[in-house]
C-alpha cells in the first residue's frame, strides 16, 4: 500500500493525472502498477487500477488474475472495480474512500448512484434499440465451437 | 448500431472476444469503434465500450466526449459504464440487456448486484488500511496550483 500511496503522490507531482496509484501483488511480488493518467494521455479509463491490471495481465501472459490481491490509495470506483471483478483478483485492499475522493471533486460517488438508478432516473440517458438484430450476436457466440469464454 | 451489432458478430467470427461490439458518433460521423478483445489481447478491460472510447478519445485528442453518442451492442457492463460517465458522453443506445448477456453466460448482471452491495457482502473483499497516509494524495492534489481536473 506504501507503494500504491507513493505512486498517487508521484502521479500528482508529475501531472500524470489524478492522486490515485494503485500495484498488484501475485505472491508477494509486485506485478502491475499504476498511476492515474486521465489527463496526460488523453485516455478516461486510464486510472491507476486499470493501467496496474493491463500490465499485470501482460506481466502473467493472462487475461485472468486470480491469487492475485489489489491494493489501490483510494477505493476503485465503478468502472475499476468492474475491472477487478472481470479480473478475479482475489481481493482489494483501500486507504482512502469514495467520500475521500468526492471531498477532492472526483464523481466516484456520483457514479456509483447513477450506476444503482433506473435507466429513466439517469443523468446520461440510456434507450433500447434493435434488440432482435443485436441477439444475433450472442446466438453466433452460443453456437461457436471453439469459443474462449471469460 | 447496426454497426455496432456488425462488429460484434465479426468479432465472434475472427476470435477477437465475446459477442459485443460498440461505436462512439460525433455530429453524425463515427469518430471510435471497439469490438470487445478480452482474450485475444489478455486484457480483461477491452471490452468493446472501453476499447471505442480510446479511440474516439485518440480522434478528438481529449479525454472528454461531451457531445458524443454511446451505441452498443448490449447493455455497458459497470465498468463500460463507469468509463461511458468519466468521459461523459451525452447518450447511450443499447440492442440487448444485461439479462441477455447473463443468458449468454456473463457476469454483467452479477456485478452489477455486487457494486451495489456493501463491502462486507461482497464475494471479492474489501478493506481498509493506511488511510492517514492515503490522504497525502489528496493534499497534494488539493495543494496543486495547475492541476488538471476531469
Amino acid at each position: 500500500m506504501a507503494r500504491a500511496i507513493a505512486l498517487a503522490c508521484d502521479g500528482v507531482d508529475s501531472n500524470a493525472g489524478g492522486p490515485f496509484g494503485s500495484v498488484i501483488v501475485s505472491n508477494g511480488r509486485i506485478i502491475g502498477e499504476g498511476v492515474n493518467r486521465v489527463t496526460s494521455t488523453n485516455d478516461p479509463t486510464a486510472h491507476a487500477e486499470i493501467v496496474a491490471i493491463r500490465e499485470a495481465c501482460r506481466t502473467l501472459d493472462t487475461f485472468q488474475l486470480d491469487g492475485c490481491v489489489v491494493y489501490a490509495s483510494c477505493e476503485p470506483c465503478p468502472m475499476c472495480l468492474g475491472a477487478i471483478y472481470w479480473a478475479r483478483a482475489d481481493r482489494i485492499y483501500i486507504a482512502c474512500t469514495r467520500d475521500d475522493a468526492a471531498a477532492a471533486g472526483f464523481d466516484d460517488e456520483f457514479i456509483y448512484e447513477e450506476i444503482a438508478s433506473p435507466f429513466e432516473k439517469r443523468r446520461i440517458p440510456i434507450r433500447q434499440m434493435m434488440r432482435d438484430e443485436g441477439l444475433r450476436a450472442f446466438a453466433a457466440w452460443n453456437a461457436k465451437p471453439d469459443k474462449i469464454e471469460y
